[in-house]
């Protein structure tokens, strides 16, 4: 079983996302710094994941913090929060829990500096432990959507590597797996960065599923071939009416999905939802370096040297092309402007 | 001005399409086991340059038979074109070009070897005439559809590079780059062979056409942020009803073009225009190996070693989504089944 984020012997320990699947590489994280380029290197990646490293990152880099009194050493926490919020734009998770972090230290402001620390400590571990609760739930509601023998597909990894354990959308794959379902998977690339080749079908090769790859041009054709049941993908900020931001390509499959008749599931831990965001067009999308497209991982540039590229990491699917929204509460339907503040609600 | 395939001082000269864009290297093919290959590993692509190459690759197998009568040489004429014919099997024009090349030595029969030799030359070199004629024509019936500014988006390489010259799809985004019309391409890398970052962005870019490179995962957030006016692509086949085979991902892009609103236009030269297959379920697609997606350009693996994968080099666009097909004759429009055939008839 796959856990991507140890906390071991007061260590932070990450798998290096980016040497995947050839090389299982753990990082030790001793500093904020190294928490912020461990998050924008995307070493460390997939919303939950992000939030759950977030959470730790906090709270080891005020641990060894020499302040005396309560007041300074909470002001030290929120410079903190403040400087790992700026790792990355799009997945909420990552000031979600960093809000959270600092929003237990401020209510223990009557308490010294080192009983602070020890409450961040256990509100990081707690912040894990929930992320792992919550992913086994998703798996079960995403589990009663589907039957067994189906062909499903998804794109990037939302996956145990995405999260603490078990993974979102991957979540009902994998323990379908476990209870004989013989789902045959389809997993898309996923450029430029290739976590569908190299963390999704890693993932899924391991755990026994039959999973095949393919490039994201071809989710059309595979659609076509009567090969898929049910798209399942994740999450990376989904707005108040339902509209999903998630990994580049995302809103392509959906709607493809549609076109095909073939129901599209985004898997969204509750503390994906935003309900500050209101739509879609609110969420930042971020854009990232041209090397990415042009020349990572080849051994040579394989696009003409200077031209221009557009590289934005996420798109947002809108609510409309989304069959149902599944969070560890529960499943949300559309109209999700009332089905998703109630699940919250829970 | 590009043109990949060159007959000079008696000698078949091809670019190597699979070296660019940092290496223009040009490769002399003196037998027809280096025809074979060089249609086989794409060294020579796009359906019109494979028609091009293979009337060349006919003629330059047989100039050199030792044939003393005429049925002896035709019979040897037809298994070079048998087994030309088997090297890829899904651009109907390698098919076209050889049984016309095999046509015209059957229609001379009554001439001695040497004769037909001189026939078969000159029918190459009308070959290539007919598709650098087209490929102009093409561009003139494109550009009607289009106005100044536009932004157009367009998947793998229907270029120069895939043509005899001027290109299809790309035709009018270069005889507009010569009028003025400022047209803003975005160009779908096309994994896994890379045909769009590698050779389309290649070919715009050094036209000094305004060329932006994105992964194919992109093209609906593009098409969503209003940046697309129409969608330019080529045929690799048509059949009778209008569904066109095309570079794997073609049928996704068609798609989300009719989601956005965006017309979608194909550019068929006539002689990639197949009345003699019904629909789209009848065009055979080219299944290739999985090292195209796995391991192929990469400085190593990027996926689990031993993973499946599914990589048809083509899919059907369903004539339901082309807004209009685009020949060297004329434009046609739906019903394509009345259409085609009176555009071919002209």
């Amino acid at each position: 079983m796959i856990v991507p984020i140890k906390y071991e012997n007061e260590q932070l320990l990450i798998i290096d996302q980016t040497r995947l699947p050839l090389e299982t590489v753990w990082l030790t994280l001793e500093t904020k710094e190294s928490v912020w380029e461990a998050i924008r290197l995307l070493q460390v990646r997939g919303a939950p994941a992000i939030g759950v490293a977030a959470g730790f990152g906090a709270y080891i880099s005020v641990r060894d913090s020499k302040a005396e009194d309560s007041a300074t050493f909470l002001s030290e926490l929120k410079d903190v929060c403040e400087y790992l919020n700026s790792s990355r734009p799009t997945a909420v998770n990552l000031s979600w829990a960093l809000k959270r972090m600092l929003a237990v230290g401020e209510a223990n402001k009557d308490k010294s500096p080192a009983e602070i620390k020890a409450i961040l400590r256990e509100e990081a571990i707690a912040i894990r432990a929930e992320d792992e609760a919550s992913c086994k739930s998703l798996g079960e509601y995403g589990l009663s959507l589907l039957k067994p023998g189906m062909g499903l597909l998804t794109h990037c990894n939302a996956g145990a590597l995405a999260t603490a354990r078990y993974g979102t959308a991957l979540s009902p794959m994998i323990l379908g797996q476990e209870r004989g379902y013989n789902f045959k998977v389809f997993a898309d690339e996923t450029r430029p960065l290739l976590q569908g080749a190299r963390l999704t079908a890693w993932e899924l090769f391991h755990a026994g599923v039959d999973v095949t790859l393919i490039c994201d041009n071809m989710a059309s054709i595979v659609m076509k071939n009567g090969w898929v049941d049910a798209v399942l993908v994740g999450c990376d900020r989904m707005a108040a009416n339902g509209d999903g931001a998630n990994k580049i390509g995302t809103s392509g499959v959906a709607i493809l999905a549609k076109e095909y008749g073939i129901p599209f599931y985004m898997f969204v831990p509750s503390s994906t939802i935003d309900l500050n965001t209101p739509t879609g067009k609110d969420i930042p999308i971020e854009q990232r370096d041209s090397s990415e497209i042009t020349s990572l991982w080849y051994k040579k540039d394989m696009a003409p040297i200077g031209v221009k590229t557009y590289n934005p990491a996420f798109d947002v699917t809108d609510a409309k092309y989304i069959t149902a929204v599944v969070t560890e509460k529960g499943i949300a339907y559309p109209p999700y402007t009332e089905s998703l503040p109630a699940l919250l609600a829970k």
